[in-house]
């Protein structure tokens, strides 16, 4: 049973998300790929994780788990616990089994509950494997993927270590903020006792489209970002630059994918004072319309080699949009899907606020690290944010079925 | 001009929020108190300040200036431009008057562009002054009301002071928070030099109805919250319990209310440990329904005299439901208007979590204060939460048109 059957809720509660359908989905149902609006549920199974070509959900909630158990099986265990839990909540239902808040009253409950009632708001769940549960702990040392090589040191990074790394990570995404929470935290109930929680985000605007049906967002520069990402409709370039493909690494990761997230913090105070013309000039992009400057569209083009009245390119040397441009990197691409933060303020007068990064790829050597090595060196939007974290995971391949867990490929 | 008219991307950024619809207002039809959907605007002007018994949109930016001028000119002329951008934001237009992210391409932009496309997604923006506003620094001093007394000490809390107090907040409510960060960033970047942001908090689920028209929300403790919350059709008892009225106080908040803020972190680990019937008897409720564990339905009076086959009440003397009724406090009430939050982790492997608990009332001296005197003593609740913030505002009544601003009452 659904929660909003349970419960009787829906329409109050999709109300709450302003759609005006709810569509109650039966398991003998083809699965869908996408939700078709922002209460359905999206298909668990697949090839593929959900979650990284879904069209991004307006809302984040991203957790790193630190494993704490020593038992290779507990921990095996726990990922089968979780991956069934993963299948409920992402179809709207809770996370137990014995009924939207059972089973016996001196029991725990199985399900929170604070997501009775909602539906299933588009939630995806995602997990990847950090490079450290590749240390001795487990024995997995030697199925740890190259492309999980750890990141280099960029120039002007200022890491955090607690809110960076992480064993396992889970993304969840949804269009409802609660129903993202609750499923990251009833993955830290079922796992008490065998991962702690080392840092989770909330994100509230999502960063870049992940599909041409998607406007282009905006982040908290109020400039339109990843006008040029990797959308889900490009089938030859996800397979070229997201999808993990036999004979590039260990087999286990063959349809998985590399996330790299890096918390960015944005000086947004110092930033607001910034002449227009200079943060233009900055992105090389019109700020209204996200139109490069040699441009009219926000899908026109750049000219890079175009030059002005004074001799000098219209789109400077330094500008953000030619430097993270493929060209600039021999074609290297990202799938990102970052979401907007603001945590509250700094103590010194200042909002906490910015972009958390997450990048998809097939290779962070050949990807991330080339390009974010180039921007790290020369970007001029560099004197206006700082990169406080940073994580790597392998991203598995998807569950198959009802019989498969997070992992299999790699523990069985 | 409204911000979707210049960017034409209405449809896309409405598509983020689910509602099918994005009306268009013009300003000369009848200004709505509510909005009809989840992208309308809700009219700015009115005797009292919007925000209060609006009904409670999904996502919270509140947020705490120190006013650090100590000019009184200065300080007035700030609220004067706060109150036009305003006026702006809450219609869906940006917060400047050069155009969306103009004017001069030397000067900084005078909207920071974030929000640029989206819809008015029902942001309210509601001011109140703080105790310490009233200090000797402006010469306001006599013209504090009573009402706005310090609170008292109450056992148990563990109230942090750089996130509580402060001389002016803003409650910024709409059904996007790109938005509403969007808006509350706008009055940070405008008040430069003469405020600095001492905290700010984002909320993501309402925790409370405000009307009948909204279902009830569940707080993540996971039950639902504030059923007996005062809604804004109740209008004999909004006057009786909500606005200040001629002769509370000073006159200058006639038509005002007081807010007080509290922080609450709740022990959620420890609590998704708690067995499902010792979590109902704390709170006197059944968790699913909601219903009192005396009755059937969410909206069953509790029958606090019934006992049970062991003679004893069936909803307990510590009951959370008993302790917080109108009944246990000779009738007083509150119009709550609090969000869940969730800010990270806490570093010791725990969600930091909880509830950013907001009432309104006509005077917390006889009715937050009574209440939280009485719960913080008994309330079985206490060992699953704890009171990190506290915040008192005195809420002037509303801007009654584009000559009048935030705080003239108390300035002129």
């Amino acid at each position: 049973m659904s929660r909003r059957r349970l419960f009787g809720l829906g329409a109050a509660s999709v109300a709450a998300v302003g759609a005006g359908a709810v569509v109650t989905r039966s398991f003998a149902e083809e699965p869908v790929a996408h939700a078709a609006s922002a209460s359905d549920p999206v298909s668990f199974y697949g090839p593929h994780q959900a979650g990284v070509t879904t069209p991004a959900q307006d809302r984040l909630h991203f957790v790193a788990f630190d494993v704490i158990t020593k038992n290779k099986a507990d921990l095996v265990e726990l990922l089968q616990e979780w991956t069934a839990a993963a299948a409920r909540m992402t179809q709207g239902k809770d996370a137990g089994t014995f009924g939207a808040v059972g089973g016996a009253p001196e029991a725990p409950p199985d399900d929170t509950g604070e997501a009775l009632g909602l539906p299933a708001s588009g939630l995806t769940l995602t997990v990847g494997f950090g490079p450290s549960l590749f240390d001795e702990r487990f024995g997995l040392g030697d199925r740890r993927p190259p492309a999980l090589a750890d990141l280099p040191a960029f120039p002007g990074e200022d890491l955090q270590p607690e809110i960076s790394g992480g064993d396992i990570c889970v993304q969840a995404c949804a269009h409802d903020p609660q129903v993202a929470v609750h499923a990251i935290r009833n993955l830290a109930r079922i796992g008490f006792g065998k991962v702690s929680v080392r840092y989770s985000q909330l994100g509230f605007g999502r960063t870049s489209s992940t599909s041409r049906a998607q406007a282009t967002p905006r982040n908290l520069m109020g400039f339109k970002d990843g006008t040029n990402n990797l959308k889900l409709e490009d089938t030859a370039m996800l397979r070229d630059h997201l999808w993990a493909a036999p004979g590039d690494g260990p087999a286990w990761m063959d349809g998985g994918t590399y996330l790299v997230t890096r918390k960015i913090r944005m000086h947004i105070e110092t930033w607001d004072r910034a002449p227009l013309a200079e943060q233009e000039a900055i992105f090389g992009r019109d700020k209204g319309k996200g139109a490069p400057l040699t441009g009219h569209g926000e899908f026109d083009a750049p000219d890079f080699a175009k030059k002005g009245p004074d001799g000098t390119p219209v789109i400077a040397g330094n500008a953000h949009v030619r430097l993270a441009h493929p060209d600039a990197h021999g074609g290297a691409r990202l799938l990102r899907r970052g979401y907007n933060f603001v945590d509250g303020s700094d103590g010194l007068g200042r909002l906490d606020a910015g972009l958390f990064f997450m990048a998809y790829q097939r290779d962070p050597r050949k990807q991330f690290v080339p390009i974010q090595r180039m921007l790290s060196q020369k970007d001029a939007l560099n004197e206006y944010i700082k990169h406080v974290s940073s994580g790597l995971f392998a991203c598995p391949p998807g569950v198959t079925d009802g019989g498969d867990y997070w992992g299999r490929t790699l523990f069985a």
